[in-house]
């Protein structure tokens, strides 16, 4: 039988060749250094079988997505991807789980250029906890309490499909098997969006990442900034499959408090607009201004013709939803 | 019903006051910057219910052993503790248990002035992520893989109380409630020896802190020097407990394969002896030198007169062992 320490060795370690990194998995500590006037920006998440992924999920996208949640909050920081440690607890030595789940972590990980560096597995209900590590130069960091009166608000991509997809898989609604499958990659192997959080960084004024759903995110942001927001409901960039299949009530909601997107809320003056469509471009991700920040602390949402909608903020939170 | 916000705000949101912390609990990221010169040590651990720890564990207890585990890898490499990261799964939100376990958790963090710098928390099985980071000048760090032939093993105050508590508390052997209590602390509030490893930093070759037993951690040093060792099984330092309730072959096999000491082993020039003991005092820990590393790769245990004991290492192995 296999051993922790053969586990370790078979399938999670691989070279770290990342300059800022100078000793790896097989000590007691690994040990990181940013650059001069860097500091690291650092976030850790837990996720739990049956909590924030289903009971035989696929392995590799799980590898996948455990890294990808981490990275999001990297991206909402502005922070240069660097490296990773991952605390595993597992019901028993199953290598070809093993080998799907470490594929689909590495190849997101080869995608950033960051490197595994430490680590602990043992035996337990199949929980993965990340630790990772970026890279900001010094007081550059985008925080939640900067935004600004005045500031127009963007999301990055889409919004909805994840929590769609959530919902047929639950058996709340019905989709096609095409529309599923696609909607199911929402879900399962979002898309981080570190170049734009990089791109951003010296224009935007706050940002935040999308899990729990943009309305409840966004409050996180008008609440560190003291400040309102008014959202324009047409004006969100809803996701394709949610769009084409499903009323518009529905794709409001889904869009608004939905969850799992993982896409990029960030405010910005709006006398920069130029310069983030131009950082949209560059980043290659696609962008929609969905509104501003106001003086006045409440958070409205209104339709084309003004109109005040009463949608709540409905966040996910790991304790009180169902 | 306290949702997980009010939960992170209420028991895990104490003020950050060390220099090298700049954001903590709040945002998508800490940040976190070591000095000029300085590199991060880097450690986590996952802790299980049912496997690191009983069901129905002291809660108390369990916020320090889950800090204490992870700043004694900080003490074997010899890094300055500055912070770490948790990550916590919780069946349900009992608050008599989340005050007990992050007092438990912060009088060890504040003994070591060091700050929760972010989290997670959610519903699960209960689970206990940490990861740890710790200071030390460029190059300095202890080694597993820098022992030398010639060099005197030393180890930490005492070792087997902690293996005797459980053995005890498994039903495998009986003690008197007065040496079951005292046992016991060993187990459940191990001391990590961080005042040590920084003492011996200069000093030593190669260190590694005793978790899984003497013989297995021991061997990873054998392993990455390239070296073997010479063990005087004699000169074991024996837990008070152990030596006073046990006969001399089951204090040398708990002593040699108990593990959850969290004492230091560690290797250093024979030449150096002098500045180990006085290391030892300015660091108020009691170190015993029990072997020696030799050029030939083997591991050797042996009594006062010079005869080898058949003695196999038993590291703990969270997949294979019992």
């Amino acid at each position: 039988m296999m051993s922790e320490f053969d586990l370790i060795a078979r399938y999670f370690t691989r070279p770290a060749l990342i300059p800022a990194v100078s000793l790896a998995v097989g000590d007691d500590c690994a040990l990181l250094q940013p650059r001069a006037g860097y500091e690291l920006a650092i976030s850790t998440d837990m996720l739990v079988e049956g909590r924030h992924f289903f009971q035989h999920a696929d392995a590799n996208a799980l590898g996948h997505k455990s890294l990808a949640v981490n990275l999001s909050d990297l991206a909402a920081m502005g922070a240069q991807p660097l490296a990773f440690t991952l605390a595993l607890a597992l019901p028993n030595i199953n290598e070809n789980w093993l080998a799907a789940f470490s594929d689909g972590l590495f190849a997101l990980a080869e995608q950033h250029n960051i490197a595994l560096i430490g680590g602990d597995t043992t035996k337990g209900p199949l929980t993965i906890s990340i630790t990772i590590f970026g890279e900001i130069p010094k007081g550059k960091a985008l925080r939640r309490s900067h935004a600004q009166a005045g500031d127009d608000i963007w999301v990055s991509s889409t919004l909805g499909d994840a929590r769609l997809a959530l919902s047929a898989m639950q058996g709340k609604l019905a989709l096609e098997a095409n529309a599923l499958n696609q909607a199911t990659q929402h879900l399962h192997r979002p898309t981080p969006r570190n170049a734009l959080g990089l791109a951003v960084r010296d224009i935007a004024h706050a940002a935040i990442d999308v899990s729990d759903g943009l309305l409840g995110d966004l409050q996180h942001i008008l609440k560190q900034s003291n400040v309102g927001a008014t959202l324009q409901v047409d004006d969100l960039p809803l996701g394709a499959i949610l769009k084409s299949t499903q009323p518009i009530n529905l794709c409001h909601e889904f869009a608004l408090n939905g969850g799992d997107d993982y896409e990029l809320c960030f405010t910005a003056p709006s006398t920069k607009r130029e310069a983030v469509q131009h950082a949209a471009v560059t980043s290659n991700t696609v962008v929609t201004r969905i509104g501003q920040i106001t003086a006045a602390r409440e958070l409205k949402i209104v339709n084309a013709a003004g109109v005040a909608l009463a949608i709540k903020a409905n966040s996910y939170d790991h304790f009180i939803s169902t």
